[in-house]
């Protein structure tokens, strides 16, 4: 069987599958492993708490397209994307490493750029870059690596929704989306609103605080929003055993995007890249994270039994079934580049 | 200026030069850092003693040939060398990511084949593969990332080599480079001798054990022999400040090589990927570790005081100096494969 047949997420699970026969549960390190393959970021036990590590990377001609490329955007979206899943599991970045493939023609002042930029936003969130790899490639790939650890004991989860819990998201969703068809070319009539949508997109701010604040008032169960509102959400419901309902007038869009996508549906529900914090928790504790936390935070639907093959199901105001545009992204499935740098 | 005219280890101090700028030394994470960009790992002080954390790709017709490559050797081979760079810091290997770039038409098989060697050798060290990511691309990139921690108190550097001390090596060098050169097609006359050169170039022993034996008898100066012994030993030269003298005629070259390939010379002084360990040390520690380890170790010249810009000298057995083929492997500078996989 190919790859692209099987997907991405088939294909993670091919792996964890290999990798789990040579475990030996019992013994240290994987002993101490509390998060292994499949969440935000990996967390094991030690003596000086939790550990998190991640890694995330962006592909030449897949994540962002040379021809059009801001070099200082690609050095600060290469290390957010990580800041944003160690923010998913409620942690305090740390430690941070780059490894970079890319091809000699490349102009050297272009990657000072990129330096510059990501070393600007590490030092923004207290992360000390301190190691890497550099190789020669046909095309550009950039892998970052975070190490970090827990505030206390907790961390968030994919795993532990439970049905009754409430669905809630930071911020708002489809904004990255309706900025990435703008530097496409779709016009948009205020400039603010332009300025709103482009930052969202090409300068998405790791929700690290809020990541903290969530576990500090209750919360146990967060992803960040990477692939897209269903996708995501789906990644919760496959581990933690439920299904999920939206409700899709309750969903946090913001009026700029409403004002000039017609789509905008669309984009919030299937978008990706928003990097916002979609969690489940009961509704006092959604109500205390409301008043600790200084952006919108939008309950959007419950969890559910896990009674349905269709792991989200999205609703409209009468609660009857809207059908879904789309699964999100998913790698081998979507052929187009996932974003874009202007 | 192009990337290519300014080579690997200048893009690396241009990168450091950029991270620099945004470090805050007084504070946590930058002032627990104790070994940052440059040396095999980077490491930091934690409440649970000294970290470490190192990172390697490799890239499809850069380090290997798709058309030619057993994806189970792939596996094996993008662990080893993330791991013997935690060997030459003497460190304890523990947890690894995998962020795998790579086109949808492979197939599934092939992956299933590169998770489980992976996996085998990961179990072999007491590592636990506890994360990572995917992503489509239209080549091939692997990055390993592997975290791990000192077994006492010191580790072994690149910057601490002084005036006085002997160079000395584990195991065997050029063995790889003439391995390669045999899986190319170069004949080798015994069988037994072949299979020992397949192994030394397709699967090289990290040298964990080794490297923690090292610390244990005194030793504080060292690196793995990736990019070739004059390279690597290049590397120790600049971080320490000093320069080196090796002697041509104690080289420990296999005699399987020696018989074989008439420019075994070359292979042992620019071969690379032998992941050796390369360490420096006075002649009673040298002893000490010879006693204490299985392998051979070769006292193969001098470190001395850093007077001349060629940092490294190799002389005959009268004390000529012998002009250096090359300076061994440097990205953007080699335009050939860096290795092969049959």
């Amino acid at each position: 069987m190919k790859v692209s047949e099987l997907g991405e997420f088939g294909l993670i699970r091919l792996i964890h599958t290999s990798i789990a026969r040579y475990e030996i549960p019992e013994q240290a390190p994987w002993r101490d492993v509390l998060v292994g393959i499949g969440d935000d970021a990996a967390a094991w036990q030690s003596d000086d708490g939790i550990q998190l590590a991640t890694t995330d990377t962006l592909v030449q001609d897949i994540h962002f397209d040379l021809r059009t490329t801001d070099w200082k955007g690609l050095g600060w979206k290469a290390l957010a994307v990580n800041l944003s899943d160690i923010a998913a599991m409620g942690g305090i970045p740390r430690y941070a490493l780059l490894s970079l493939a890319l091809p000699g023609e490349l102009e050297t002042e272009d990657i000072s750029e990129f330096s510059d930029a990501m070393a600007q936003l590490a030092r923004e969130f207290g992360v000390a870059i301190v190691g890497g790899n550099i190789a020669a490639a046909p095309n550009v790939v950039i892998t970052v690596m975070i190490i970090g650890r827990s505030k206390g004991k907790m961390i968030l989860k994919r795993s532990t929704a439970s049905p009754g819990e409430r669905i809630a998201i930071t911020g708002y969703l489809g904004s990255s989306a309706a900025g990435l068809e703008m530097l496409r070319g779709k016009s948009v009539s205020d400039r603010e609103g332009g300025r709103i949508l482009r930052q969202a997109h090409l300068k998405p701010m790791p929700k690290i605080r809020e990541g903290q604040i969530l576990i500090q008032e209750g919360v146990r169960t967060a992803i960040d929003v990477s692939d897209g509102l269903i996708a995501d959400l789906n990644h919760i419901c496959e581990l933690s055993k439920v299904n999920a309902r939206i409700r899709m007038e309750q969903l946090p869009v913001h009026q700029v995007v409403r004002a000039n996508f017609p789509n905008y549906e669309e984009l919030a529900l299937c978008g990706g890249e928003d990097y916002q914090i979609l969690f489940t928790a009961d509704e006092a504790t959604i109500a205390r994270v409301r008043l600790a936390l200084d952006c919108p935070v939008t309950v959007i639907g419950d969890v559910t039994e896990e009674k349905l093959a269709t792991r989200v199901t999205v609703v409209d105001s009468k609660g009857d079934v809207i059908p879904c545009p789309k699964g999100g992204w998913e790698h081998f499935k979507n052929g187009v580049l996932k974003t874009g740098f202007p």
